[in-house]
């Protein structure tokens, strides 16, 4: 465990000088990674499987490359963790959930495929709560075991947090990388709805594959690599970009969101919040508040049912397919999933047509206030990741056993990129600011997130 | 083999008064149906698994509903075939695919689920082009064994066109419930983008699932039981209508499409078609042309690559999960298949875009036609169903073995929805006529087929 306060993330970036002057290689820096996760991985558990013999064949192989002058791109040789819901040809992918125990369908998603093309060293698969759900898997945060990583992305989060890699690849279906990177000190990119190729995990109108990692430099660089190769997903133009981070860029103006977030929110993590958006009036950005504007107001009560119509698109958009799970296997399941269908399958069409009818006002909502100012800020969390030791036998389920994703409903129901900035910590935990854009500005979110960096002091609480 | 003049389809919904009064039951149906499978499957091959006491069982289940009073819809005994792309919980899944045989994943599509909720007996699979792709399965076409019967949804089409089955389900990426419906004397709904769930075939932006029957009835009921059950895809509202066959409607205006396939049509087919035009003349109805109306001749524009654009976007989304299986079972897909995957592997994420773009265009120029006219008209299939009778070693792979899809990209890239009509023969064999609406129009598309069916007599040639 490392104290937040000492944490200094791992980057891949700025290793590439010493790859292209031959002082270091890919193996050296994969072997760092291995010594890492020998110390730090009994304890945060961020793993289900670690391809190290695969993995040690691809960083020579990339050292190679390198040495001939010719990496296949800036990632070449970069560790990368994919959580376990994407299929990768040479681990298991058993999602969480004992009813996929042993389960290898030996394919690479789409995801993964283009990362292999980049040149990535693909180490290990990462724990997923249960389906890309709520019920928790092992992992623990790398700054405080007793506390939650967050979920669904647990460890993607954790393993980059706990500097077992420079990035991983999570996914986002309501708050599942935002929130998890957020309470990791992790930079994360939830894209555009559409924004990467999500291969065969497509059956969802609300879930993004987005990386998480130690810095932003790597973050736009694995999410601009899959992009450059797999494209979006179907039927979308997918995450367009420069094809190293872009420039910074100073805000104007900024939306400061509530969400239905803020009324939970501990007072330490809004003091702390509230220095944050001081220093952005000291650098002259006007804040935009829903007192300020009736179309800031229009979209605060468009997303305050946020997690409710996340809730129940998705719940039944995963119906059939849970049922399916259940059935052949009732024991490989969660009662928390369990109950989850049991909403699902109580729910109309007319239902889900109302949930959708209320995303997309909501949608409609969001784009009138392009106009209005740059970007949209908030917390990516509402405060310091809680405290989690386990289901009570004979109690009730805890309701949200990886922390509450009441600040990332709305950028999820949105389709809107995110880029979540560790800005901040509260009680020595790491507590993340979010940055949200109209869709498809991605590469301006990140822009933005760069000038936060030269700008912004991070708040230590 | 019934000659196409003598044919008389199967119907279901005419049944009902007599399951009602007690005068037959759902299990006699039933055996009637499997008295047909025993004579005609021989020669169509339409099967790739029948569960017969299942069928039975189901049946049986039904019959006490009917005697109690309580049926559970309009559909509530219907022997349905399923096509093998769809999962089912009771037959194996194996997609026209050798790399696929014995798949049997045990879970029903949610089209599926649907149709049992509704009371549906699930009688059997159908045979499937590949992978839903162009290299054909043995299922020959119902009117002549020596034709093929179009694809890919090559069984459902000849089952129903064979009288073994009053409706079957049938899925199109670019043309095949249409073109099989067309070439084997079904009705058939390709419902608009989105309108009828998926489940977990949802990996492509443009594939729909639809009914094939015997009758217009039947077709739209299966499709209302579904919809009414599972909605419609995951981000779309699906398929809304009246919970029986919707009243006839007049079209005062039709427009008459050429698309890219009026060139190879034969000089029966086109007086075939001619005859049909002139009842509508005759009728008081208004045709339009592309000489008629700059809009129309936007649109012939915009469709008129229509092939192309959607061999593009579906074999771009198809190539992750087609070489995953590919990399696993080299000798499991076909040559005709891997030749499609060298295709989509040769694309850029930019190639993408670009397909993406004609398609978007294409459908924003078919919106702006919609005050124009109730809906445009054109054959549904180039004319009757070509000869077939296998590749020849040595010799070039045929292009399209299961006919040409040109009069069908159109409404797939527009995610419009179609009806077709078994409205004419030409030399013996059926050839469809289909009418397309906008987007959502499904229930009024088939108003104006049941108006079609008052109106115009069958042209026999």
């Amino acid at each position: 465990m490392t104290a937040y306060h000492d944490y200094k993330p791992l980057t891949f970036h700025d290793a590439m000088p010493r790859f292209a002057d031959g002082s270091e290689t890919p193996r050296a820096y994969l072997e760092r990674c291995l010594e890492t996760i020998a110390k730090r991985e009994p304890v945060v558990k961020a793993f289900t499987a670690i391809n190290e013999t695969g993995a040690r064949a691809a960083a020579d192989a990339s050292a190679a490359r390198w040495k001939a002058g010719k990496p296949l791109s800036p990632i070449d040789g970069m560790p990368v963790a994919i959580k376990d819901l994407l299929e990768t040809r040479d681990m298991p992918t058993q999602m969480g959930c004992a009813a996929f125990k042993g389960n290898f369908p030996k394919r690479d998603n789409a995801a993964v495929w283009a990362l292999r093309q980049a040149g990535a060293v693909i180490l290990a698969k990462t724990v997923t709560a249960e389906l890309g759900g709520s019920h928790p898997g092992p992992t623990t945060n790398p700054f405080d075991p007793a506390r939650t990583p967050g979920g669904s992305s647990s460890g993607s989060a954790a393993a980059v947090g706990a500097r077992m890699v420079p990035a991983a690849i999570g996914t986002q279906v309501g708050g599942s990388i935002i929130r998890p990177a957020a309470y990791c000190g992790n930079f994360a990119l939830k894209p555009t709805q559409g924004g990467l190729n999500r291969g065969e995990r497509q059956a969802t109108s609300m879930s993004t594959h987005g990386p998480h990692a130690g810095c932003l430099e790597d973050m736009w660089q694995v999410a601009i690599e899959i992009a450059n190769r797999a494209g979006g997903d179907r039927g979308s133009v997918g995450l367009i970009g420069p094809s190293t981070l872009p420039a910074a860029v100073k805000p104007n103006r900024l939306i400061v969101l509530e969400t239905e977030g803020w009324s939970i929110v501990d007072d330490a993590t809004k003091a702390g919040f509230d220095a944050v958006l001081r220093q952005l009036r000291d650098a002259g950005v006007t804040l935009i508040r829903r007192a300020d504007h009736p179309l800031v107001e229009a979209l605060e009560q468009a997303i305050a049912n946020g997690r409710a119509v996340c809730g129940s698109v998705t719940s039944w958009e995963n119906r059939w397919y849970q049922r399916g799970i259940v059935d052949n296997d009732p024991a490989g399941v969660s009662e928390r999933a369990k109950a989850t269908l049991a909403k699902a399958e109580a729910m109309t069409p007319n239902d889900y047509r109302m949930a959708l009818l209320a995303r997309e006002t909501a949608q409609h909502t969001h784009a009138t206030l392009a106009p209005l100012a740059d970007a949209a800020i908030t917390l990516a969390c509402p405060g310091p990741a809680p405290l989690w030791s386990g289901d009570i036998p004979g109690q009730p389920l805890a309701p949200r056993p990886t922390g509450d994703f009441v600040f990332n409903a709305p950028s999820s129901m949105l389709f809107a990129p995110v880029v979540t900035v560790p800005l901040m910590s509260v009680g020595g935990m790491p507590v993340g600011v979010q940055l949200m854009g109209q869709q498809h500005e991605d590469a301006r979110m990140t822009g933005i997130a760069r000038w936060f960096g030269q700008t912004v002091k991070p708040i230590v609480g």
